[in-house]
């Protein structure tokens, strides 16, 4: 099993865990001093853990010393770490597909020729109570970035 | 030229005059009495417009009849509608490559099964300001959508 | 092995078991008191069943624990989920392919614009007899969802 | 200009005379007195129409000589027919990856080894009035050819 | 291994027992009472075989319980069933990719819109003397299958 | 226009110059005196056709003297000579997905190491009447050709 | 012809001008008082210039109104800009393949979790003389941005 | 596991041993007596080492014999040899999309008709401190080969 | 029309015109004193031309000016350059597909670590007499490149 | 493990007992009365082998018997023998793409319509000295066969 199943498979051991101890994502974020979305990525395995934060996370939740250990190997963040056929993350990919331009033109516009970056990120997800029905809010918040001349 | 190919070019007259006139595309919101995001992706093609929207922003632009005509051809949502590799969309590809199973897994855990819509969904784009370089804040909010179970 | 392939896995093993115990689907459908296709896709793996749910499956079929385990993991519902190169399904595919622009048309006249919900969404197989041979009826009945104007 | 290209584009006269006269669908349909789906499908390229018909249909559109001769050109059934990543489309994509494998189960209980035909084949479109939001009723009807035995 | 490996796992044991003892593909379709094609199809993994037919083959050739009943596991026909870059079969495709319009063609002329069956078809091989080469002739006999217009 | 474009395009005149004259492809056939399967497809493109060979065809369809040279430029063999994707064409492909390791264990079989020539190769097209719907009989005749060992 | 082909094809002008009047690259790149990969890049079509320096290069180059005016539309960044199978493109290709994973390894250890940016970048390339064969030497230099924690 | 693989999971194994003895990549290139990026490589598995280099690592590293002789398999050079989905690399692959052209032209103009050698090559990584922040510099140095005539 | 159009399509005006004056590629060979191989190549569109040589190959074959000028864009060596499902070109891929790690494997035991050059690169064909069937004798004769240790 | 990944890991064993033994290839062709490329890629699972064939290489490298006996299980001519993107095998696929139109032409010239055998083949590969850097000399030698007219 290469570096990167193992830690994708540490990431599955976590939700495991985490459902059979009734335990939430804000609960583990909590026990990091870390925010919800960055301590979930971080645990199904886009972000680096230290060997203390995966001491910690694998003692709340009774995780054996080898999924412990992958949690610190180096976080995945090429394709496989998801389906875009999944019809969640599809969702998405359809919102990028049919407002990408004016995400696009409107940044031109406002910020000049540059890229919004995905590094310099973040992300929050919300519910908002809704009576027609609840709601999903997710923030992307990522720096401006000029293009370099020279 | 197909109908879907006559939206988009009418899209790109729209961003040459508005460039031309020097307008922005909140000038061209408020004249439609819609939001940012909705009017500059319903400029670009991907919501329709009818037919008297699209004469007010003709007007507005200067653009010709023809132009103006292909304005309220039906929308174009397909792959066509952007260019994934393009850098500034390809910034928000990885962040769901890298973020997808985080924001599926806190949905299921808060939500439950089902999905976030692409329908019943806005889209902001917000200049965050900040000293160490402004950002851009862009924010889905869609309806939760239960898996129906028959 | 991944959850998905032991969710997939464990719907190999409820058919294998179902055949030895001549079963019907409609007979399992009965003991979770859901319908046809809902049942044999959640038993296939791509519905979510809670534990209980799993239990009543796996006595009723005899299954070893791990499949019982196995059956109330995540639902599959990605790419992997299926073979469209298998004869049944890939003449699903080809009418689609035949069909859906007359659809898209269809519903943009009689709804507006917008789309046939997946989610909100039951099908149903039917036997239809016919002299001249017996024909598969499927019907698929989803919610209408208006794109939103903001 | 091929063949294919030319039929799909009569297709899209078809729609714009439609719009343009305030004809539906039904009406054309009435016209040649064919079913809704099929005549839709006929028009916009799917379905042979002989010279007879072409003509009635330009007649009633006021469609030029030109449009009217492409309308009998052979059918375009291929994957350019359409466009898999056109939302619309795409939920009933999905529906198929969600569900092909229970069909595919489902009828080789009930009718044994064999396939539900594309050819032998009609699909309907209904609505379905509901108080929660009005639905979209498509029912697949195939005939179920058994694979031979030599 | 799923039921689909298990299946063309089967297959390689069959081929190569056959080997072992000597057998022909005709003296397996001959104990079945089938014909060549077929019979190697099924054996191969790509037609059903009931449990007294596996029986039959096994005995014959001497397979294992575990190898016999997983020739009765159901056929596997998708992508997965050939390799289409193996030379052999490569000539095949290539000879439709030259031939295809025309057989499409002459089938449009000869019996109207409609397509040749895949699933009520047989297929036979022969071996055609020759002095400048003996050479191998496939016959494809399908029903022709008109679409339905309704 | 490509010549391979140029070549496509002159085939579709004959089709549509045939139909306007009401000839067969057989009469076409015995224009030049060739088979029915090497006309049809030398006239869509896939063989060539010498000068003397497209004059007398172009007389008989009353051609112009521009679609009568583009008959005589290099055959096109390549994928573009057909989409896979048209129902008729895709039975084809996947009777050879269904029927592919069948064809190739038995060519082993009976010929030893090598391939079916689709080259040194004629196909032969024939209705075959029957009482329960008549049947597309393709023959497909190839010489044997043996790896060279050195 | 859109946007991007217009900007890609005034860069061809761009090419063909530079070689009738005999000018290099650096000395355009003088003209506009940047760097010579920066300013080929902008006149291909990957950077961004406004309406003065499209006016300076098409004064030195005598290019014609429409040309200069397609010099200063948006830059064109996505795949349609390069030809990854174009031999020399190629040659960098296969080196990020051979060396890909060692420069993500020794940025990991150097610089710590993230990457090196292709937005604040530069990049020069130069001849280095050598007995045994000149050398081309390309600098990428890009700044290091670490993934944010939050 | 092919030797590919075992390749590789060698180069897995010595960055496990090198981060739990605390060494970095510059003492194993010291070790070895070669370059910094070229050991990296080397390690990882893209370039040869013989018996005496694989055992001096595995001494200094505490690998076992198993994974010693694996280090010395030939190298991996294909596309399994990296991600390029991966964030670090992809930037790398979006500078030559945007780049690539420049580079070509310039080589053509500087060199005249070849390439630079991806063969005959070296690649430097260096760490440029920046008040602004550390930049990466990555040197890539290729012979350049002209186009033989002949 | 891009440079690669207009260069390959001067590559089609070259054939067409020899074809006319019933030259062969070995008489324009000798016009310009290079290789059969070489020449073709150059003048379908790989190999750069001088307008001296392009001017004598027009004079030769009488074509236009524009054609002449086209000879002399930059060869185009993509993948635009050839169809890989042609059959001819598809043997060789073949050829490739099944002699290819023989090839490296050889290369490795008699050269060392290294390629053979596309570059440094010559390609001779030629017919040889056979009574059982003329034959096709293709040399491809390639420098070897080591690869660099540094 | 399919027949395939066996009869492949049989030519890796073959790669490792030759280097540990100190064998050339051509020791082995010379063993089996062979040339030199039909061999190797006879071991390495390109061609097919007989028992004795397989017993006497396996005496001479000590194979096990499991090896020898996967040295005689069909050859593995599809996609799967080779990697594209192995840097050696590449450059011959880029010469193919360089030069394949013109091998085309010149085999039409030459022989008329037809392709060169990839199984009426042979390939020879020489080292041939040279005082600038000693080459590698692929000899491809393939019998013309001529398109069947009928």
């Amino acid at each position: 099993m290469s570096d990167k199943d193992e830690r994708l498979e540490a990431g599955r051991e976590v939700v495991k865990a985490k459902e059979a101890k009734g335990l939430t994502w804000q609960q583990l974020a909590d026990e990091l001093g870390r925010s919800l979305v960055w301590t979930t990525s971080a645990l199904l395995g886009q972000q680096p853990l230290d060997a203390e934060q995966a001491q910690k996370i694998g003692a709340l939740l009774g995780l054996d010393e080898y999924a412990i250990a992958s949690l610190s190997l180096p976080p995945v963040r090429g394709e496989q770490a998801m389906d875009p056929t999944e019809p969640v993350t599809y969702r998405l990919q359809e919102a990028l597909q049919v407002y990408g331009t004016s995400i696009h033109e409107l940044i031109r516009e406002e910020f000049g020729d540059g890229i919004m970056s995905a590094i310099d990120f973040t992300l929050d997800l919300e519910r908002v109570e809704d009576p027609k029905g609840d709601r999903v809010k997710l923030t992307f918040n990522g720096k401006f970035l000029p293009y370099k001349v020279w």
